[in-house]
This record gives C-alpha cells, structure tokens and sequence, in this order.
C-alpha cells in the first residue's frame, strides 16, 4: 500500500489544503468563507457555524500533528476569535449561522453546532493553550450533555409519546467529542461515554438479522416500521465503524474489531451501487420508497469515511477483503470527486458520478471530510494501524 | 384542442380517480392513507394532515362539478370525520401528521396543513350543508390571518432582523383559500386578499430586469444575495400564474392577464431543461450552486400546473405561443409521469425522466395535484377559457 501513502499525502498537502487558505480565510471580518465554487470563487458569504468549528479544528489537528506551518495556526486563531465573539447566544448556545459580519441569522437549534465548536476549540488549546479555549470547549461539553435528552429544545417538532424514536448520531458524537477533549474533561466522563456508545450501537442499533446498523430505533431498541425507522444511511454506517475499530483497538478488543469489520463491509456491499459504482447516500431496508429525493447520489465524505474504514479495518486485522475494497474505493474517488485542475473535492455527484453541483464547499461541506480523511489514511497505512498518534480518532 | 378534452377527461375518470378510490380509502381508522406504491400497495400508514385536506377538497369538489358519484362522498366524508376528530390540538391548529389511528405524530409547525383542511371542509360543505364543516373551515380560516405575520411560531429558526425575508406562498394560497371560502366568509375579505396578492405577485416578487418571479424577496421587495433570496422555483412561478389569470378574467384586466403570459412562458423557456426536457425543480437566479440537492429533478406538480397554465393562457388570450408549450409539455408529460398500467402518475423523475422513486402517493403526493389539474385542463379546453365553472380556481 506505499503508493497510497505518497498519493494521499500529497492530495492533502498540495491540493486540499492550499484550497483553504488560499479561498476561505476571510481577512476583513474574520471566520471562514466556505461556499466555494470549483475554482474558488466565492458564491455566498454565509458563516455556517458547523463549519467554522470544523475548520479549527481541522487546522489545529494538522498544526500539532502534520506540521507547524503558521498559516494554519494564524487562520485557526482568527477563526476561533470569530466564533468565540459572535457564535453564542445568552444562554452560552451555538447559533447555527451567521452573516459575513457574524450576525447571528439562524438560532441555536442544531446541537452538533455546539459539538463542534466545542471539538474546535478543544483542539486548538493543545496549540495555544489558551485558558479561553479550553474553557467555552468544557463548558460547551457540559451543556450538550445537560441537554442531550432534548437537544433540539422548543424547535423539536415531534409530539411527545405516539412514537419516539432514537438515533445514533448523538451518543457517537458524544464520544468521540470525550475523546477530543480528554485532556479537558474527566476521565470517568470519557470511559462511561465510550462505554455507552459501544452498547448503544453495536448493540442497540445494530440489527443481527440484517446485519445492518440502523439510522433510528425504537427506544427499546426494537425495529420501527416508519419512514424515520426504515431509514439505511450506509456512510454513516461505515464512518461508525472506523470510529469502533478506534475504540476496539483502544481497549483490545479482537472480537470487537471483527465485528465492526464484518459490519462495515456488509455495509459497503448493501450501499454498493452496482449499476453506476460508488455508494447511495440512502437506502430503505425494506426496499420501499424514500423521502429523501437525494437518495442515489453520491456523496464526496461517503466515500472519503469509507476509504478510512477500509484502511483501518486492513490495517489493523489484515483483512484482504478491506485491501480489495479500499482499491475500489480509492478507484472510484480519485476518478470522481477529486479535481486536479483547481484542488479540494466535489461534494455531490449524480447517480450516474457526474458533478450534481460544482462547488467545493457550501452550507454543509467545508474544510473538514477531505484533509481530516486523507490524513487518516495515510498515517493509517504509513503505521500500519497500530502507533497511529490520532489513534483518539473524531467522528461526523 | 378537441382531442386533448377527451384524454384529460379520461385519465381523470378512468385511470386516476379510480386509483384513489381502490387504495386510499381506509376504512379500518378512517381518513387516508396516500403512502401508494406504483401499484397501489401500501407501504407506510401515517397521515399527513396536508393530503387529508387536499383529498376531501378533490373528491368534494368533484363530487360538485363533475358527477355525484357516491362513493367520491362518502371518502370525503369520513375523511372529514377523520380530520375534524383527530386533527387539531386545544388551540384549534392541525397537526402536520398522525399515525393511522389519528394520535398525532408531529406538531402544527406548517400553518399550510391548516390552510389545505380549511380548503377541504370549505369544499365538502357545499354537498353536505352540515354547520361543523363550514364553521371549522371558517375559524380555521380566520386563525390563519392571525397567525400570518409569524406562521412557524415557536418553530421559526430564523434570527429576528439580521434578514428577514418573505415569500409568496403564503399570500398566494390565502388569496386562493379566500377565493374556497367566498360562501363562508365576508367579501371584503376576499376581495382584499385579491388585491393584495395581485399587487405582491406582480409588482413586490417580479423582477423586471428579469421577467421572473423570486420565491423570497427583502421585505423591501428588493433582491437578496443569500441562498433562499437567488432561489427560482419555476414550477411555483407558472402555478401562480394560471391563478392569477383567473383573477384578470375575474376582474376583466387584459393588461393583467398579457403579463401572466409573458411572466408564465419566460418561466417555462427558463426552467425548461434543454439536454433531457422537462422542466427543473430549482434554478439560482446568479446560476451559482444550490443548496436544494434535487434541484435537477422533474416533479409531477410542476409539470400539471404548466399543462393548466398553458391551457388558460391559450384558451384566455389565444396565444398560440401557450399552445405550443401545451403540445410540448403534453408530450413530455404523458411520456414520463403517467403510467397506463396500474394508474395515477408517477412523483418524482430523475433529470434523465426515470422514475426516480416508484411511489404514487407519499409524504408530499396524493390525490390532489393530478386530478385538480386534469379536470382544470379538460374543463377549459371544452368552454374554451370562458365560462369554466371552476374559475375560482385553486393554488399549491
């Protein structure tokens, strides 16, 4: 796998990361601008709060464990004083958006808006170590938890009691976040997360008769015949497992790892999509229709998180089935979302792989899934799974 | 036009209507139930209070115009039943969705379930004469123009002042739900909704420089550069424009009426797609990247409502130009969407005009777009424009 190596190195270093800070770094009002077309050019200036905590973080990662290059520092600097100026409300909740100037324009009712702000601002401590950093992370960590039993608050549109349902995005992101901010929070707080986590999805959401993780459940944990409960989202699927094998390798746990790599791949054969390649963004698991119109399309952090998982799941058991199906994946990937001409990656391809929109970064795709993937990969394979320094590995 | 009288006709009687009567009628919990596969099988029971109301107003209205065909009544009565048991919370908003046994499943967030079961009830009380249904549609009606300065109420994200835009939708379907209720509710009321959405429509939201119509403006009416400000929904823009050919007729404005065809055939040249046909969901006004990931998809709607406006231009002002967008869009139509074998037309195509999901009915479709349009094109094709006695004609 050494080509691998050099391959995914240099996609990161010379044409994702320079995107960045050439096209995102906004010098007159601070933050970042994200909505990027192809070459670069901006075509909106809206400050999408997930965003901006993903590109701290993702600069400060690459700061303490790629290289020191100042840029990087200077632009995870300024973008945490943006946020930390204009993000909050009263009650100490992140906006989910903010105009160029950093007005608030959409209230706080996403709660990974907070999930990464805080992740950023726990990554970038280990580069300043700024007591302000570290502080609004924990208290950030510390809220999400207060309210993670109704995170979307007043805007949770669901009626109480006919169906509840549960999903998985929110214990793994709790986890994962522990992790990030272990040298923050208390240790207790970080095993009993991970220990939820553990259950809740291999456990809870996983579904033996199919051999499939499921979107949402019951709050028993049994099958919800309902559009919510039908629902298969094989990158979110496959993304979970690499952030298990993390876990399985953390605590030694062999029966664990096989199960996530078994999980994964089942994943990657159910969300194949065996007339056009790549993997659907959506499936239902009784084959019924959707609502979600965008079902057949591909998604650039689909693939990116499934290369991850394949890289990992080789590397860490030897499994030859990873090896074949990250050569596939790597195969299609690098002949569909990457854009030598211009650098960073597509984000939405048609079913057929041709560009469904041109940009490179938007409302929701940002400086976070490409670099955060290809320097996973390459520091997966150059390590060969074991001694990897990200091993505390983040999810979403 | 003769022979397009007879094939409207008869795929509203023969194939659509009787789709309907086979599989959405439940008669278990009452109500009905629109989750259709292609051929009619079932695969989700929840009911979402839009289709409820949009349902009754169909069968009603065509139980009143077209033919009294008992069974037409007796769903859209105990559709009634339906609704006007479980439909409401203490305040006497409707909910968005139950579950098949009526227990409600998601708040009264969308104030458009209350305008389609105020539009249902307004309908069904012409052939039942019965005080509850036109006194709901009434009071349902008056707290909708309490509600309208603030909709979503507490499930409104949107940040007060930093920019606040507006839209057409909602003045366009109180216009027309006024227009539903003219037996129910004070002239002046009706007549003041005209003239209001006469003046918003044409003057606030059309944009002269460039013939279109935006879905959301400044409260100035001037263009905003955001996401939602570029936004072109072509479809939306030609059903408002049969609409308010009605009302030039009503009112025997041609000056009107010449500017709803222009406004209409730039939308259609605009939206249309010239690589596959058909015509797109979205479009950005600047051509910059969307966040509507469907935005190349061909939607059933959209289609029906430029057969209706094609056929009021023509049958209005004569303009052949409309007559020849008909024959095109028939063509396209009946080659796509409809589906001889089992009935009712497909929903949702993929930009290539392959049925993209296989359903005939959902979350969004039931029997409403279809037969509405169907019996509009029939009935004004054979009166020629004049003298249709459906011309307060009906919106969204």
């Amino acid at each position: 796998m050494k080509g691998f190596v050099e391959r995914y190195e240099k996609e990161l270093l010379e044409h994702v990361m320079p995107f960045w800070v050439k096209y995102s770094n906004d010098k007159d009002y601070g933050g970042f601008l994200t909505c990027l077309d192809r070459d670069g050019t901006l075509f909106d200036t809206d400050k999408f709060m997930w965003l901006q905590g993903r590109q701290i973080w993702t600069l400060s990662m690459l700061y303490h464990q790629v290289e020191p290059k100042e840029i990087w520092r200077e632009m995870a600097e300024q973008g945490s004083a943006f946020i930390l100026k204009n993000g909050r409300n009263k009650h100490g909740d992140w906006y989910f958006s903010l105009d160029r100037a950093g007005r608030p324009l959409v209230q706080p009712y996403n709660i990974f808006s907070d999930c990464f702000a805080s992740m950023g601002l726990g990554a970038i401590y280990k580069i300043t170590g700024k007591d302000e950093h570290a502080q609004v992370a924990h208290d950030t960590f510390k809220r999400i938890l207060n309210r993670r039993d109704n995170p979307k608050d007043q805007y949770n549109k669901s009626y109480p009691g006919t169906r509840s349902l549960k999903g998985f995005a929110l214990p793994m992101i709790l986890s994962n976040l522990s992790l990030e901010l272990e040298h923050i929070v208390e240790v207790n707080t970080v095993e009993s997360l991970i220990d939820e986590v553990i259950h809740e999805v291999m456990e809870v959401f996983y579904q033996p008769d199919t051999g499939l993780i499921m979107e949402n459940v019951n709050i028993d944990g049994s099958f919800s015949d309902s559009f919510d409960g039908r629902l298969v989202n094989p990158g979110h699927i496959i993304e979970a497992m690499w952030f298990m094998m993390d876990l399985a390798d953390r605590r030694g746990d062999d029966s664990l790892m096989a199960k996530c790599v078994d999980i994964a791949l089942r994943a990657l054969e159910f969300g194949w999509d065996d007339k056009y390649g790549g993997i659907l963004y959506f499936k239902d698991i009784l084959n019924k229709p959707m609502q979600q119109l965008e079902w057949d399309q591909k998604l650039w952090w689909v693939h990116l998180e499934a290369l991850v998982c394949m890289a990992k799941g080789y590397a860490y058991t030897g499994d030859t089935r990873c090896k074949e199906w990250f050569e596939k994946l790597d195969a299609y990937a690098f002949g569909h979302f990457s854009d030598p001409e211009y650098g960073e990656w597509y984000g939405y391809l048609n079913r057929q792989g041709e560009p469904l929109l041109t940009l490179k970064g938007g409302k929701w795709k940002g400086c976070f899934h490409v670099p955060r993937a290809l320097f996973k990969i390459y520091t997966t394979l150059k390590n060969n799974g074991k001694s990897v320094n990200d091993k505390r590995a983040s999810i979403l």
